[in-house]
C-alpha cells in the first residue's frame, strides 16, 4: 500500500466542496462528496441509544447499500429534535438530490455540534445551489475543513493498492477531537474509492476498518449521537470485481483499515486540549474482550492521563486502573510497562533507572503496556492526556 | 436521629490521635483510633484487583469479627510493594499492638497516598510509641488530619440515636479527593460506635451504609487500591444488644448510613479541583442495577462535568451520556430534569426559559435528572464537576 496525496476526492470520479452557509459565524459548516456514478456504500453508525436524526435517516437511506452523495454541516447535532430533527434531515437530502438530479435515497446526511438545538434548515437549503455548483476535484480539502468542530487541524488522507494488476485508490476525510469514544466508528470518517467491489464485501471491509481504526480509540470516553462512518465506492478503477472472499478482498480491507487507522491516529493527536499521543497495549488476557475492557479502562483513566499531562512517570496509576477494569487477573502475574521499561513485575516495583523513566514520559508519543499473565489475548487502544485546557474548550 | 459535634472520638470509650512521623515534610501522616475495650468489628474494601497490602492485612484481621485499633498513614499507599509490603504491614500492626499490650491481629491497618513506592517503616516503628502516648478524646480532629492527602478539609461527623430508650453514638471520619469511585468503600472511612451490636448486624449496617454512601459517589471515575471501610463497636453505651432483625437494627443502620452519607457528601465537595456538588438521579429504570449504570455513566462524563464547570446548562451532554451506558430504552420516552426543570421530552427540547438554566447551572448544587421510561427502579449518585485545578493537582 502506497500512501498518496489528496483525501476525499483523490479516487477517480469524485467530487467534493465546504462552504459557510451560516450555521456558524464565517467557518465552513457546509460540506458535500458527490459521485460521477452511483456508487455501492456502506455505513457503521453510533451504538448510543440517544441517536441524532441524519443517523437515524442515513441508516435508513444506506439499507439497500447504494448512494451517490454525502451532505453533512458542522455547529448543529440536530440530535434530540424530535419529529421536526427528521424533517430536517430528509429536507437536507431532497435538497441535495434537487439540486444534482439524484434520488434523496441516495443522498447520505451528517450533522454534527451541539445536542439539542433544532437545526436553521433554511439557510442549508438556502445554500445547497452554491455548495453544488462549487463541486470539484480541487475542494476535497474544502470538504474536511467544512466537517471540523473544535478539531485544530483537518484531517485527510489516502491510498493506492494493486488489485489483479489494476490501481485502486481509497480517499477519507474524518472530524473529531471531543465525546471520542466510538464503538462503531469516530464523529465523522466518509471514504471514497474508485475500487469495483461488492455490497457485501464493502460492507465487511468497512467493518474490520471500524475495529482496527476508530474503535481503537478513545479522548474522554464519551460517545457521540452522531458517529457516522460510510464509505461510497464508485468502481471505476476498473478492477475485477472484488468479492467477500479471497485474496482481493484482504488487500482492500487491508488498505482501508489503514487509511482508516491514519486518519483515527490523526483524530487523538488533535484530541481536544491534547498534549500526547498515548498507546496502551494490553497482552496475556484470557479473551480478546477482556484485553479490549482492561485497555480502554487505562485509556480513560482521568488520572492517569493527567499524570502524562504532567510528564510523570506514576505507573502506579496504570496498576489502579488495570485492576478496575472489572476483569480477573492475578495481582502478582501482572507487568507494567511504561515506555518500553518494565517498572511492575512479581507485584513489586522493578529495578530501573527513573533519569529513563522521566525521559519517556517527556517524548509527545508514549507506550504504555500490560502484561496480565493469564492468558494469550491482546488489545490495543490510542489515546491522549487529559490537560486543563481540555476542561476549558469543554466548559461551554 | 440527631447530629452531634465531634467525629471518631464521639461515642464512649475511643481515644485517637495524628502526628507527623517524617513521611510526609511537615503535615501529620500518622493517625491511630484505639478503643478502651475490644470491639465487634466489620470491614469493607476496594473491589480493585490490585489491592495495597495494608488491605490484605486487615482483610485478614476482621476476619474474626474483632478489633481494638486502627493505624493509618498517608504519603506512601504501601500498594505494588510486593512481600516486603505485606511485611511491613505487619510490622505497622505489631508495633502498635505491643505500644497499647494488644494482639496485632485486633489492629486494622490503612495506608494511602503514591502507589508503587515502598513504606518507609523505620519511621513509623520509630513513631508508634509517641502516636499511643498521646492518645486522647480531645484528638479526634488530629486523627482527621493525619489521614488526608489532597484533601482541603478535614472530614469528621457524628450522630445520636436512642435504642431502646439508650442513647447510641457513632462517629466517623473520612478521606478522599481523587481516585474516587469506589464500589465499596471510599480512600478511607472509619466508624467507632459505643452501640453494643452483634457482629452479623454490625456487618450488615456496615454494607448497607456502603450501598447508600460511598458507593454512591464519583469523582473522576478512578477506583483506588486502598479503599477501606471500617466500624469498631466497644458498645459502652449499654443499650440491649442490636441483632441482625427488628427495630432497633433499623434505627442503627439508618443512622450509620446517615452518618456515612455525610461523610461520602463531604468528600465529593473536596472532590480535587471541584467547585460543584451535583447530584445525578435516574428514574423508570428496568433494574436498579441498569439505573445505577446509567447515573454513573453519566457522573462519570468528563464533558458533561466540564460544562457543569463552565456553568453552562449544555444538556444534551446528558443524553449522550445516558445513551451510552449500555442500557436499553427508547430515545423518545426520555426525560431530562436540569436542575428541576424539564428540558427533554418527546424526543426533543421542552419549552423553558433559559434564563431559568443557567440560573440553575450558577449554583453551588445542581441536581440532574432523568427519566428512562422504562420501568420503576431508581439510583442517585453524588459526584463533582471537573475543573482544570483537577488536571493540575494530578498532573504529578
Amino acid at each position: 500500500m502506497q500512501t498518496i496525496k489528496g483525501g476525499i476526492t483523490a479516487p477517480a470520479g469524485f467530487r467534493a466542496n465546504g462552504i459557510n452557509c451560516g450555521i456558524k459565524n464565517r467557518k465552513p459548516d457546509l460540506a458535500i462528496v458527490f459521485s460521477d456514478v452511483r456508487c455501492r456504500a456502506a455505513g457503521v453508525f453510533t451504538t448510543n441509544r440517544v441517536q441524532a436524526a441524519p443517523v437515524i435517516v442515513s441508516r435508513r437511506h444506506l439499507k439497500r447499500g447504494w448512494a451517490r452523495a454525502i451532505i453533512a454541516n458542522s455547529g448543529c447535532a440536530n440530535c434530540c429534535t424530535g419529529k421536526k430533527g427528521e424533517r430536517d434531515a430528509l429536507v437536507m437530502a431532497g435538497a441535495v438530490a434537487a439540486a444534482l438530479k439524484i434520488e434523496p435515497a441516495d443522498v447520505v446526511v451528517a450533522s454534527t455540534g451541539k445536542i439539542g438545538k433544532p437545526l436553521e434548515i433554511e439557510k442549508i437549503k438556502t445554500a445547497v445551489a452554491r455548495l453544488a455548483a462549487g463541486l470539484s476535484r480541487k475542494r476535497g480539502g474544502a470538504c474536511a475543513r467544512a466537517i471540523m468542530t473544535t478539531d485544530t487541524v483537518p484531517k485527510e488522507t489516502a491510498a493506492r493498492v494493486r488489485i489483479g494488476g489494476v490501481p485502486v485508490t481509497i480517499g477519507g476525510i474524518a472530524k473529531g477531537a471531543g465525546m471520542i469514544s466510538p464503538r462503531m466508528a469516530t464523529m465523522f470518517a466518509f471514504f471514497t474509492t474508485d475500487a469495483n467491489i461488492s455490497i457485501a464485501a464493502l460492507k465487511a471491509a468497512l467493518g474490520r476498518a471500524a475495529e482496527g481504526s476508530f474503535n481503537r480509540i478513545t479522548v474522554d470516553g464519551d460517545m457521540s449521537t452522531n458517529d457516522t462512518m460510510v464509505i461510497l465506492a464508485g468502481g471505476l478503477a476498473g478492477n475485477r470485481r472484488i468479492e467477500k472472499t479471497g485474496r482481493d478482498f484482504g488487500i482492500f480491507a487491508r488498505a482501508l483499515e489503514e487509511v482508516a487507522a491514519a486518519l483515527a491516529k490523526m483524530i487523538v493527536r488533535d484530541g481536544e486540549g491534547a498534549d500526547k499521543f498515548v498507546e496502551v497495549e494490553v497482552r496475556g488476557a484470557r479473551s480478546a474482550r477482556e484485553a479490549r475492557m482492561v485497555a480502554r479502562r487505562i485509556a480513560n483513566s482521568n488520572l492517569l492521563k493527567s499524570t502524562i499531562y504532567g510528564e510523570e512517570p506514576n505507573w502506579g496509576r496504570i496498576a489502579a486502573a488495570a485492576g478496575s477494569a472489572g476483569v480477573d487477573f492475578r495481582q502478582k502475574n501482572l507487568r507494567i510497562y511504561f515506555g518500553g521499561n518494565l517498572v511492575l513485575k512479581n507485584g513489586a516495583a522493578a529495578a530501573v533507572d527513573r533519569g529513563r523513566l522521566l525521559r519517556a514520559a517527556r517524548r509527545r508519543e508514549l507506550k504504555l503496556a500490560v502484561d496480565l499473565g493469564s492468558g494469550r489475548e491482546t488489545a490495543v487502544i490510542w489515546t491522549c492526556d487529559l490537560t486543563p485546557e481540555y476542561v476549558r474548550i469543554n466548559a461551554v
